[in-house]
């Protein structure tokens, strides 16, 4: 099925320019146009990449949405946002949708730039209920009767921004209106008594709840609603609205809705799916896994921590080893380091696996729960450096700038597989903090050493000894690539892998002192990062080797492919060596 | 009253060397040893300067705690830890107290080094159900029947990371208790909807408690206990204890109690006092707080946000004038930030007040919510830089470090409180994110600028220019009088205070050019702040000149006397000009 089939001229989102053409239809309109959703959703996403089945779960949600509330006057806040297409394609993008997630085409998320509908782009979890309350003050205060509704996920509620949010909104009488999208998933099912209360609440009829969370925190709650059926959706959203008072509108939704193979994908309702033939290899995410999975087997005291993110940080397969060992904590990173905390406290050894970009959630923990105590716990962060498509909140550009701030704690950064496997089974073996950070998709292959150094490999290495550079992690092969072609031009460069990026190997000065300049070269921000750290490095043992700093800029990166971003700020083997040039010249 | 004189050779508290004394005491020695440690309590902390109100508040929960639980082998972790001087009296330290706070004495938390019986020496608030966590997980995994505790403010509660706690301990069968020490406050009234309803509780017979937010989680639930009855807490204690699964017990306290004087202190209940002779001058804080009210005056857009902080960051001036716009949100600076971008969405201009360090809490909201969006949000980081007798987690190091890696983010650091008040009056003009930040204590004299360069005073110039010395906010006195050391030497030094410390302004850069060496001083980590962003800037402008960084090590400091600490590490105008002397030499 292809996309243009979908999208024919007979299509009824054809006739929807804004959510202003929704308000005519009639109810067999509006099946026919939920269909239609569903029917481009299912042609495009699974050509582009994206989240296909959480989009497949709100369809008739977002469409009562529109029909009851007046987007923009009335604020809506979609939580992550990644459930948003529905949104997009009923405010005028729906033409847009083949161009997903591509350079230049629409984003995965809510885009201020797209569309005056869209408010959030952040796509971390947990902050629209916080947004909501922000947005209801600003209403109070500078007048306009606007209604705010936020569209929050049951995984969402799991982390404690949505809590602090709902403790100051159940004290407020401002019209804000949660809806809760509850699937009983975030990727796979909701962690904790919250998830288990909601799937209690679901089964139960609505005349018979007499309290839940909500209530007792002083909260208005209808429902729940059946979230597939517009009707009673749009009824419970204007009962919330006529209230003028914060409600919690429950709808129970299906991720995966309308299409059988996401429906029956039991890990995560086709949560995100990759562009077909983009897959092949063998990931980084599964290379960890797998290796920590023997390393649990020899060790009894490994423990591991997600945050609702079992699947994508390669978990599940300690998990099925050794089930009570791998613990989801729900969309919760600040409980999951000081949790690793206490359990080190405890005598375990705990490895938190999540992705770099949500590493800035528990930037306290780390510091002042787990290093001021200096506890062995080993961070995994996934999804280092540029990730791509899923845009600015979700590239991993920070972890080295903001880790290098940590007293006592220690970074890796394997070049390849077999050092993903060798710095795991160092990391979990220290005895102080450490963490671990590697990018996203396939391992790259094997760069081998031609001599080590103190903790450095060295990977290549001239006759003339022109420049030091200090590749981190991922980059070393396209390092190794740029002095091989230097090598042709007379110019000698030595590539060094410090393995252990941070603190500075003294290696890394020894080796320093033999070259005329030093290039370092890194996949994260290029301020506070490892190559400043370089510097500082060689600048405290008096050296006077200028060292020259190549990472990615202070800003946020839009999405793209990951190998055109990094191209795009110099970080291939053509960037690298075209500034080694200009080092030099 | 000296402190010799209630620790004489009759206090009951001479008996206890350790928890295992209290077993034995009959209910009329319990009620003499209650009297002593609050005696012991009165006659020291004002002179010592600590948390008086929190721990006069805990003193029969304390010792019922220690007479019910074995700990160490039990785990006993205390939240914010702020209110365990009781428990430091009972584990053997009772003798250290006049020590309290002074550098090698007694620290104001729990710490590792001073006793078996400290676990957590973290003072943020909202952890100790995490460890918990953790804790009870490692009991479970590694055996041996400990019973793990948590002590935890009902102002706690109102911190996200809590929520994450119990949504997962509510789905354990482990043996936590949960000791909730409710007394109604943080500094002021507990905020939002769960302070609400724990005092609806704390009125309700428990017999006619069929539901509240912890019962509905799955919880079980013990109280209202009066948590002043010793016998009443043990009684509580003990049948959550012989449950084997996690309980939260609701004892009501008063925080101050016994002690008139803070009974009746309106503001905070004497939180913490100063030790007695230190106050006297006007702080940066008030400073602040005044200045912001009159800008409030002016624009009716501006509103305020704290952190369960009202008085102590200076809010307090600005919600006397203008309550319907300052918003105290709770322990919870992720929604304080969130909350804020919601705000500025909706057109406010919000000012957000809290210490530097708990910056740290929110640095995922300062970048995802905040600076994506390119959000007018004022952050005023007070407390910033090295902070004093409460130690490695009250120190506000890591600020400029983290906000430098902010895109679009601007950081101010006033000198003084002219400066405070413009740079303030700036901030809020902006049309994006900034902050300003400054330390603890007095405001310095104003120290006047001999001309302008940009928007860069320059504080002192002589007819040499050997060294550019760029000084960070309060360190300009002390650069002055290095300076004018120097001058003497026949060193010349050219002071220079950017105001506008990040990014770099030009004008640094400028002034660079025209001398042989850059000194920057900044009363932050070394690495990674301000002196590092200019030394990126003068290399990025392909200036030869050397920069030197001095600052904080990348460690934890210990609590001491600010000046003490500052000067330890050379951060004083002979720190200073010696490092300059060094420079050159």
């Amino acid at each position: 099925m292809t996309d243009t089939v979908a999208w024919s001229a007979l299509s009824p989102l054809r006739a929807v320019a804004g959510p202003e053409d929704l308000l005519c239809l009639s109810r067999a309109e509006l099946l026919a146009l939920a269909k239609d959703i569903r029917a481009r959703l299912v042609a495009t996403v699974p050509r582009t990449g994206g989240h296909l089945g959480p989009n497949l779960g709100v369809v008739e949600l977002t469409i009562a949405l529109h029909r009851v509330f007046r987007s923009p006057v009335d604020r809506v806040v979609f939580d992550t946002g990644h459930q948003a297409y529905v949104h997009k394609m009923l405010t005028g993008r729906a033409g847009l949708l083949s161009d997903l997630r591509s350079a230049g085409g629409l984003s995965g998320y809510p885009s201020r730039a797209e569309s005056r509908h869209d408010l959030v782009e952040n796509s971390h979890a947990s902050t629209a209920l916080s947004y909501a309350h922000g947005l209801a003050e600003a209403a109070r205060l500078r007048g306009g009767g606007r209604h705010v509704v936020a569209v929050v996920g049951d995984g969402a509620l799991t982390g404690g921004m949505a809590w602090e949010a709902l403790n100051n909104i159940a004290a407020t009488a401002h019209p804000i209106v949660v809806v809760l999208n509850d699937n009983g998933r975030s990727y796979g099912a909701t962690a904790g008594a919250v998830g288990r209360r909601l799937a209690e609440l679901r089964v139960t009829r609505p005349e018979r709840i007499t309290s839940n969370v909500f209530t007792e925190l002083g909260l208005a709650y209808l429902g729940p609603v059946d979230g597939h059926d517009v009707e009673a959706v749009e009824d419970a959203l204007r009962a919330a609205k006529s209230t003028g008072r914060p409600v919690v509108v429950h709808c129970l939704t299906r991720k995966g809705r309308g299409h059988p193979p996401a429906e029956a994908d039991p890990v995560d309702r086709m949560h995100a799916v990759s562009p077909a033939g983009r897959s092949g290899g063998i990931g980084w995410t599964s290379v960890f896994g797998e290796h920590l999975r023997l390393l649990a087997a020899e060790r009894p005291d490994l423990v591991c921590l997600t945050a609702a993110m079992l699947h994508p940080t390669g978990l599940a397969a300690v998990a099925q080893a050794f089930p009570g060992r791998v613990f989801d904590v729900g969309i919760a990173e600040q409980h999951a380091l000081t949790c690793a905390a206490g359990m080190a406290m405890g005598g375990l050894r705990p490895v938190v696996a999540v992705y770099s970009t949500f590493l800035c959630r528990a930037v306290d923990q780390v510091l002042l729960d787990v290093a001021l105590h200096r506890l062995p716990v080993t961070l995994v962060l996934d999804r280092a450096g540029v990730t791509g498509e899923d845009g600015p909140s979700h590239h991993g550009t920070w972890d080295l700038a903001v880790l290098r701030l940590v007293p006592g704690m220690r970074v890796a950064a394997p070049r390849d597989g077999t050092r993903l496997r060798g710095l795991l089974a160092e990391a979990v073996s220290a005895d102080g903090p450490t963490a671990l950070r590697f990018p996203k998709g396939r391992v790259a292959s094997d760069v081998p050493a031609v001599r080590t150094c103190g903790g450095v490999d060295v990977l290549h290495e001239s006759r003339r000894r022109d420049v030091l550079l200090v590749a981190v992690g991922c980059l070393a092969a396209d390092a190794v690539a740029a002095a091989t072609a230097l090598d042709h031009e007379g110019i000698g460069v030595t590539v060094a892998d410090p393995r252990w990026v941070l603190p500075v190997d003294p290696a890394v000065v020894a080796l320093a002192a033999d070259h005329r300049r030093m290039v370092c070269v890194e996949d994260g921000v290029r301020s506070g990062g490892v190559g400043e750290a370089v510097a500082e490095a060689v600048r405290d043992a008096g050296l006077p080797t200028p060292v020259h700093v190549l990472g990615l800029p202070r800003e946020f990166l839009p999405h793209g492919a990951r190998t055109d971003i990094l191209r795009a700020h110099g970080l291939d083997s053509a960037g690298i060596a075209d500034a080694i040039r200009g080092a030099l010249s």
